[in-house]
């Protein structure tokens, strides 16, 4: 029992070592001429030389960065926001992409390279990223309500199905989703939300003492939702083909997200009492026009057009929060922590709407079939996929922590005394200032 | 009354959808030959061909993410210092900045290409998060005395003053100001002085109980401070020529800040009680070496110069808290909450003198007298401007918080139950430790 | 008493400002055919043209960046843990940072060029920037138990100590440590331990009730923690050889850093008492990859190497922590605040001893001796230069704090109210909710 979580995390790292042993290697002058893994541009990359690998690394390179940023500290201090559950948020963030970053890989190239062994450039890296992403999205529909191990296992067999999905999309249908708005966004919400629901429990129904957020702890979600907004355009362009493309779905990605905004605002406003805003849908729906563009981010759709899907995408978050979790949690017995429904699985299934409408101005009927099929496989095999894993994490043998101990880190982690709470503690700070307290 | 806020927000997003969709365009191949709206390098870029453009795009996207987490992250938590106001100080700084974005998109793009379409590059893109830094600097002036729609008028109306006032600087002065110590830092904070005289309350005259930090407020504000010192070389560097002049523009910002930073410290142990240091001079004049290098950045001062610049402005801002700040408030009436006249206001002016120095070794005085033209522009227009705006925003329909609720998330935000005072919300951690309380 | 820090601090500022004058030029094509300081390519850029530099400049500037919020933010937020020196930790961390990157680029300046004139290009401010995270991991031993004086008379010494070393390392021995793991890390950390043993002080043997954290200053330290993380390959690979050494450099310090990760949170796991994670190691030991791999990240030892040093690091830092700290605390005297010998000084060793079982896969047994002899003298010279700066400490004149004021802010700033603890001040918040509290 309390060797578990141990023993299995080693276990999977011996098995990583192992596996980048036999399958993955250096890109070197020796094999320049062989097929890179990677997410889309498969077919490009084949028939690039090394030295050009090498200049492509290092000019994607500080784009990598901006994921990589979004993925550790964006994500990890998003999910910061409950009062006791801080340790767990960007902790278990940390360790779950850094699992799911070497699986990932592995997974993705090996598929891409049809069970060979490949070579390590910077696609590899930023598709790892993106596939703990979307493990990510699905960790924030069951933040707090699951223990160590099931998250561990729950990112080896959701990144197995990302990855099969993801290759589907791209190498079957040939679908376009750049920004990875069905991929990674709308897959990992409803991955997760079938998680979420195969481990409903009613104890929790009711709101419990621990699922509310603290003054601070609201501030330190905002650097997670910051950083996310910030580098969310290099996010939906990390991978597109260089030139006009990568231009297009930097520019609108950042206009989208610009407009969401404000759009965000406005409802966050309108829908509560007394005009008030809602940390919880600043923190979310802001970013919503960065998930929604995503499919279409590197399109020709005029900038005014990239503006409206993100103000849509912030109206829709927004009434996500506030209409239709409740409805998610009380009659499909669905309970998102973070509402990635509303922040990746409604504007992410929109996103694939756009896409097929955007496409609709210029290609062929195949082509919208195509990009249709692409939504339906990533929600279809998430689904599925996410019932299947969520009966396995449901076995009485995972540590799930007992309803009295949900969202709060004293179950997984060593916490402070909180000495705070003793005025003595802060006598001397007195000393220093004449006025008295009243 | 409740709705006015979501509604006008609303409506400004349409109308910079319609706008959008007017006049920005793509950067295509074909459309090439035209000019391209920039802060100073419009006539170089005249002759810029398509695919050199996209490069230069991907070369400057790395130093627009810098500009950019130092507009959101960087003025966004530097704001946050308030015990009671952080939500609203990182929260209407990325409202006031995604909606700043787009309009000084417009504002700026409009008046560089005469009132027709332009296409929307890289130089769009940092000069828009330019335009907003002028914005969040007014604002700090006036932090946690206005309202959101209060806010939200004066983000339309001093963008529009500002991008007349940087047209004429760049276009009609041919004024040097790479860094912008001028036309953003000096403008904002007069601008932003002008309000805040005009909206003036003999109410808050003495100290409000809510204008303090608490411990991790400050803490929260240095995530601001430390994003915004670090990254101050690409906002000096990102719009100056290419070559000799944008790396001289980096290394002396960097010189200049590192010097400013050891004088910053020993002043404010210098003047404080006890040799204590204060926080708010660490949070903002550690910044004051960016500010005052700014203008003369990108010029042939040597490295020592920048650094004798630095020291300069550290001293002069630390002086500025401590001993002009309570003057302004008390004698002039203005008060300023986040002391932007120490930060942004003496040391760009300073900056400002420094560069009429600096040209006086070289060139001719033509030039000199242009240079001055330029600051006696940006600090009048400013001035100008923020009084004409303030009459505005004093009109009693605006909802701005009585004085009373000055200063607090409440009035604006759904603010958390605060359950950290209750002794019991921690009982369980105690469980974790042998020792006890004493 | 009271100005000896203010005047010894613009004392020091001054003396930067001369030095930068008699002896650093801008880099301009007039004097490119000079040789220009750096870390370990001294050789290669002699040839290198002027507007080749330029190129390089740009090219790393974005690493450069990378690094710079790796010292800054991360070295700085890392140091907030303890509940009562989180304005120290952050707020000296900038100081001596930016007094250390002005005295660096000096002695690493003078010490390549012979005594002569130099050129500061962008291998100079990375150099920089490492020699003054040499200082950061020295200060983390003391963190807490010495004034800013002190610290920057350690500052001072140290990177005298450092450059004198490097120099030793690289143009001597011409060993290969382009991450740095014995130069910077076991350098660092010997050198704070050394200071730290002959401070050593009885009065704190016991555990002082400051040394402690609370709930929020571990979610800071996070901060630091994982933009340390996320941009260690940056770290690893500033100053590697372009091309195939810089892209090997990144991806065996990305792949060694997602593995120590799992090994950490298992170790961590299996150490702790019901398998509780500690923060502790969280914060310090899933960053023990990227010390151990930086002597061999350029080197083509295969993927699964790195990651199997990664691994290896992960598991030495933790067990350091359990089980050397006390020991090292309660046998040898040395009280290590931070835990610098587990995060810098043990994985520092062990890969100094990876990279000469690497070399003697492919290299002569001269170069395995060079290598032995590089860490030989890191530690030698790092062990009699703290001793040496220790006791210079020791004299009694410079403000050391009190036993009591250890870890304490008040001793050396003004420290808000902390209202936080009055009832009062939240009440308003209350009248925001219907629910009461139990």
């Amino acid at each position: 029992m309390r060797f578990k979580f141990p023993l299995m995390a080693i276990s999977l790292e011996v098995a990583m070592i192992v596996l980048f042993g036999l399958f993955v290697e250096y890109e070197t002058p020796q094999n320049a001429s062989q097929k890179n893994a990677s997410h889309q541009n498969a077919s490009q990359q084949g028939n690039t030389s090394s030295s050009a690998k090498k200049d492509q690394f290092f000019q994607l390179y500080p784009l990598f960065q901006d994921v990589h940023v979004m993925i550790f500290v964006g994500f990890g201090f998003l999910m910061t926001f409950l009062k006791k559950y801080g340790f767990s948020g960007v902790g278990f963030n940390l360790f779950l992409a850094a699992l799911g970053l070497q699986w990932g890989t592995i997974m993705q190239g090996l598929l891409h390279s049809h069970g060979k062994e490949f070579h390590f450039g910077i696609y590899n890296m930023i598709n790892a990223d993106f596939s703990t992403a979307t493990v990510l999205i699905s960790f924030g529909a069951v933040l707090g309500k699951t223990s160590p191990i099931q998250m561990l296992i729950m990112t080896i067999l959701e990144i197995a199905v990302f990855a099969g999905n993801e290759y589907l999309v791209t190498e079957l249908f040939e679908a376009s989703d750049t920004g990875a708005s069905m991929t990674i966004h709308a897959f990992g919400a409803y991955f997760g939300l079938a998680v979420a629901g195969v481990l409903y429990r009613p104890g929790l129904r009711c709101e419990h003492p621990n699922d509310e957020s603290v003054y601070h702890s609201d501030l330190f979600a905002m650097i997670g939702t910051l950083f996310l907004w910030i580098f969310w355009p290099s996010f939906n362009s990390a991978i597109a083909d260089p030139g006009d493309h990568q231009y297009r779905a930097i520019v609108n990605t950042y206009m989208s997200l610009a407009a969401c905004v404000i759009t965000a605002y406005a409802l966050s406003s309108l829908v509560e009492r007394r005009g008030r805003l809602d940390m919880v849908h600043i923190q979310n729906a802001t970013l919503a026009g960065g998930v929604a563009v995503g499919t279409c981010a590197d399109m020709e759709i005029p900038l005014y057009a990239a503006m409206t899907i993100g103000s849509i995408a912030g109206i829709i978050s927004v009434l996500g929060y506030k209409f239709f979790s409740p409805l998610l949690a009380n009659k499909l017995m669905i309970h998102d922590t973070c509402g990635v429904h509303n922040l990746h699985g409604l504007p992410g299934v929109f996103g694939g709407l756009a896409s097929i409408v955007a496409i609709s101005w210029g290609m062929s009927t195949a082509s919208m079939a195509m990009q249709a099929a692409a939504l339906g496989s990533s929600i279809g095999s998430a689904i599925v996929g996410g019932l299947l894993t969520g009966l396995i994490l449901k076995l009485p043998i995972w540590n799930q922590p007992p309803d009295e101990y949900c969202y709060d880190d004293s179950v997984s982690w060593k916490v402070p005394k909180f000495r705070e709470l003793d005025n003595r503690f802060f006598q001397h700070a007195n000393h220093n200032h004449v006025e008295h307290e009243v």
